[in-house]
């Protein structure tokens, strides 16, 4: 019997309804995400003092209906690479759901992207105050290495998955990717520029995302490299499908403000190459991406499926 | 011969410019700052991408002249540990000193104590924007975990820093302070909360501090107990003397925003309990972390000096 899963996550993850691959990736996606919930919530429950202050702005941020997707593909890779989801790929896992969830935090607020939307729900500033957002996004940051140092089983593994997170979330990655994307808005934006933002400010987080599985499925380094560049690559994809939605989608289906890249002139591929080349482009990322995977066997399916999947997601 | 030191870096330290011990304590505290500067100057040559576009914020922010307290007490602990000051040491005092920065950084903001001054030069919002400040703030906390799993040799000893310096400035340290400091202006304080207040912002990070120092240096439980003691009890001492500095000297000699803790209604021992009290319980704090320092011989003779020193800085 086919395990079904329920439209309304469908929906909510932005997973189309028809397709065998996408309701596949749909399944697994979820039993995912519970896995992450279930760890987010036992690691906040442990690491949050009553009197910190932040607990509540913390857990409206990091228990808000998230995809999970960066999250999902740490455990997926581990999986990969070593047949099972073990507990090191579990805090990984929320380590960098946690660093994911302080980087909206913070580029949501007013002298950044300004946005009251997020994940359905006012953003952080709004739902608090600027001041608990920005204490809320350094103690997301703060905590995520606080749990890789003290919960991961061996020291060795832990440093990676600390180096590893740190570098791509920094100053030469993500952190990097939002200041140029920032200081970009409203110039011309070369394909050069674009493919800088997209690499530093999304990619780059995918592929964290896929090491830090790789590393906690203990991959050799020829697994590690192609689950990097799968990482990499579907990054890549998954901005250029962010934008389009930007474009296509209502602020009430994305959960999050729309219509936004031309209001504030980001530079895009939309606006650079037009829908249809866009789209292809995205397309072109997604092959390059299952073609990197080709180290491994049916394993790795679901990643492929993931692929192919984000193509066609809805929000 | 004593060695001497010139009297614009005892000021620029806000040191006395009389008394032996004193004295003492601005020369090795120049020699420290010395190494905190090279190693930070190597650390950002390395670190820094052309590309990152924040090169120029992190190092103005990183580079203006801070008394470089707290990383200076990271060398001394090693030292009274161990006998010399070691390469992880180094580092260590490196990457608090990025952290100490990231939270001046973020606390200068005009959603928090909105300040336009600071360590003598125009805060990093003033001289770029807020957007740039706070993605300052965002990478020098990255980066700080960053140098910490690469820079370090054994990997217990990096994994035990960062575990200590992600405790101690986060949801059970620094941040949780910072909070309580934002929520409790313009309330009447009581002891309890601003016992808390100091405890979080301030005093946890010289504690983090000396246990660095410590941990670098290879102490023994019974001496990271001491230094942990100790550095607590000079944290607490320091903020009551900032606190006693913000009332009575000026901005132009602080270097900061002079007036600012009644202006802005923050809860203070200045305003509990009036200026003798205060000066009384900061001559207290520092005799009691003078005492913590018992199982130490001459060796730490520094240490006893600096708890002093602080009392009678005047910046």
């Amino acid at each position: 019997m086919v395990e079904t899963v329920d439209s309304d996550f469908r929906d909510d993850v932005g997973l189309p309804t028809c397709g065998n691959d996408t309701a596949g990736v749909a399944i697994q996606l979820r039993d995912k995400r519970e896995i992450v919930d279930n760890t987010l919530r036992k690691l906040l429950a442990q690491y949050i003092e009553t009197d910190s202050g932040l607990g509540e702005s913390i857990k409206y941020t990091l228990e808000a209906p998230g995809k999970r997707l960066r999250s999902a593909m740490v455990l997926w890779c581990c999986e990969v690479a070593s047949g099972s989801v073990n507990s090191d790929a579990e805090i990984a896992a929320a380590a960098i759901e946690m660093v994911h969830t302080y980087s909206l935090v913070h580029d949501d607020l007013p002298a950044m992207d300004n946005d009251d939307l997020r994940r359905g729900r006012p953003t952080c500033h709004k739902a608090f105050d600027e001041a608990t957002a920005i204490l809320t996004g350094d103690a997301l940051l703060t905590l995520a290495f606080e749990v890789l140092a003290e919960q991961i089983s061996d020291p060795v593994i832990a440093l990676k998955l600390i180096q590893r997170l740190a570098h791509e979330a920094g100053l030469s990655g993500m952190v990097a990717g939002q200041m140029a994307d920032l200081k970009a808005q409203n110039s011309a934006g070369t394909r050069e520029l674009i493919e800088f933002i997209h690499t530093n400010k999304t990619a780059k987080m995918f592929r964290c995302a896929t090491a830090m599985g790789a590393i906690c499925g203990r991959a050799n380094d020829a697994q590690l490299a192609a689950l990097c560049e799968y990482g990499l690559k579907v990054g890549l994809g998954f901005q250029i499908a962010d934008d389009i939605l930007d474009a296509s989608a209502t602020s009430e289906h994305l959960g999050k403000t729309a219509g936004k890249d031309v209001k504030t002139g980001k530079v895009t591929y939309l606006k650079l190459l037009g829908m249809e080349k866009s789209k292809l482009l995205a397309k072109k990322l997604a092959d390059e991406a299952i073609a990197a995977l080709q180290p491994f066997g049916k394993e790795a399916d679901i990643l492929r499926q993931l692929a192919a999947a984000l193509l066609q997601r809805t929000r």
